[in-house]
């Protein structure tokens, strides 16, 4: 839609490919991963810190940010970039799953949707239109279509009548982001469709035909388990366009990534390296680490030999003690190696498929997590 | 006692000194504060970003680490500053303090203290001999005698008698220490008496003549008022060798520091830098901020325009909302920007008493925090 936001592919393997998109604020390598800075931060870390690990682009949430401290002001105040200092490319979503499920008292109609906020019971609506209203205020780099996330599980009926208000809604959305957007700023489709092949295909198709610079995949991670998840990826990326970035939201794990990876996929963003991270769980390339377990208590090993993060070289009975004893700067240092590992794994991933040998790298790190991971923490 | 640790005074400038504490992990520049570190962290600090502060020294409480995670393990590991990343010299407290503030069913007697841990109640014996024990197995560059931490208010009896069993225990700490301790590390004794001036008198002149490193003051900040432990202050340096640093336990506001070092006060040690930026509130150059307060919302001021930290470069508007939704960041960024605050404070401190003018300094300060402080935040 704008000549300033490209992606091309540099290699491929199978369907796996690695590549760059570029955009006016810089250039994200895919495929790449997002950490999620869903209030104006990316939880317990300093954007340098982000920036220090390897992130080319974060998530930003739009239901977030227009309720607290909302979108106007943030307008006013500069910009998302300027507010939270992070000057690189920034994603928000259109706050469609989040009032789906932290909103109460929703009312959805063919205009759009209407809630109550979960900070102070305010009524609010959100249309397509104001949807890209509030992303442009916030100035993202990349916009997404309002759309309806289909709840899980739902009926073929279901899923098909919610996945074609769902392109109604990516049509206005279009004319209204083409009203509005700055030069460079792009705007994604959602492929909706449930877990129904011909569905998904119809979306996929539909969204093709408008024409967007970007395809999401909406609707997985919700409950339908790791296999539908990626037969549904599997045959939504065969009918999208090779030279425009497919991004799967809210997924997933190290293994969920490089599964989808191997389906085409480009983008990623998910809660998961910052949540467990202040859930005293690590990610290294070792396997998942409990640091609650008793058994790193006297353990002298730092936390990821293998990573290349500052915060990977504290020791794990630091670690230990630090959680245990609800110390913050344990959640910080976690939090930070994580999306740290996040990032590596994002980057071997890339240099894996341009060196023809992705499937190995997948097999290899996806053993060791089978291996050597602690159970996860229940807290 | 050691050869390696040693005071030297640049200037004076009436009762102020500024100068230099010479120790084997590097120099301490008085006067000095030193950042707490509880439970083996400097809280919701990286310990780069602590250095970063300009901080010389911090402390460590050795009740918290003989509880958790336990004074022969933190050995084991490599000693205190290798398990918590800080190269720099650490001064532990003795553990008197937090066994009368934090424990349950203490009992005291001419051997020590007898308690239960707060955390799993354990019953723990802390004696003089203990104590340094403790100090040595974590590695402490400056240990401090075991003493009673007197009671307030306490009648000139109740004072007069803990007193001589601190001075009793003094004498044993210090035979213990000379038994155990590294080269260059040293032990400071502690100034007791309540706001009695003869008893201040006659602690500081026995705990001079046995001889220590250093002399704390202790039993002030607990009640007594400003006016009261300024007054206790002044009697008690007047009674201390003039070559020994001069130590003010866990005072205190700027304020207080600034007037403590008119009275020639070398080292404090204090949580509110820390606490406050865990409570929303700033200290700035510009006077104390809370930035719950509303009038933030919209204020693109640099929290503090006159600080060099890093972090006092964000917007108050952003901070307020930080704050406002609960966000770890926020406490991040204010710990980070307060402790460097109290760092940048002393620096100053250290220019103006060598350039003969810390009364203005002092002046200047205290009147701009009298004019322009917001009410402290009540959580």
């Amino acid at each position: 839609m704008t000549k300033d936001f490209t992606l091309t592919v540099k290699a491929r393997d199978g369907a796996a490919r690695s590549g760059a998109i570029v955009t006016p604020r810089g250039v994200v390598r895919t495929p790449a991963f997002m950490p999620v800075g869903t209030g104006a931060t990316v939880k317990a870390m300093f954007p340098e810190d982000v920036d220090a690990t390897g992130a080319d682009i974060i998530l930003a949430n739009t239901y977030h940010l227009m309720l607290r401290p909302g979108a106007e002001r943030i307008a006013r105040l500069g910009g998302l970039h300027q507010f939270m200092h992070w000057d690189k490319p920034i994603l928000t979503d259109s706050g469609g799953f989040q009032v789906m499920s932290l909103a109460k008292l929703r009312r959805i109609d063919e205009e759009g949707v209407t809630f109550q906020s979960h900070i102070d019971g305010a009524s609010v609506a959100l249309s397509p239109e104001r949807a890209i209203e509030v992303q442009c205020l916030l100035g993202a780099d990349i916009q997404m279509v309002l759309d309806e996330c289909t709840k899980f599980p739902a009926s073929r009926d279901e899923a098909a009548t919610s996945l074609d208000l769902s392109l109604r809604w990516a049509e206005r959305s279009k004319r209204a982001f083409a009203a509005a957007a700055e030069p460079g700023q792009a705007l994604f489709g959602i492929v909706q469709g449930s877990v129904y092949p011909d569905l998904r295909e119809r979306s996929a198709r539909a969204l093709s035909e408008t024409g967007f610079d970007g395809y999401a995949i909406g609707g997985l991670a919700v409950g339908e388990g790791q296999a539908a998840m990626l037969d549904m990826v599997e045959v939504t990326t065969s009918f999208l366009p090779q030279d425009r970035p497919r991004y799967l939201m809210g997924v997933g794990t190290p293994e969920d990534l490089l599964l989808s990876i191997a389906r085409g996929i480009d983008m990623f963003d998910c809660v998961m390296p910052t949540r467990s991270g202040r859930h005293c769980q690590a990610f290294t390339w070792g396997g998942r680490l409990n640091l609650r377990n008793a058994r790193y208590a006297d353990d002298p090993t730092p936390l990821d030999p293998e990573s290349a993060c500052p915060a990977a070289l504290y020791e794990r009975a630091y670690l230990h003690h630090l959680v245990k004893s609800g110390e913050t700067l344990g959640a910080m240092l976690l939090s930070y190696a994580n999306v740290q590992f996040y990032q590596e794994l994002m980057a071997g991933a890339r240099a894996a498929i341009e060196a023809g040998s992705f499937a190995d790298f997948s097999d290899a790190l996806r053993l060791r997590y089978a291996k050597a991971s602690d159970v996860p923490a229940e807290d």
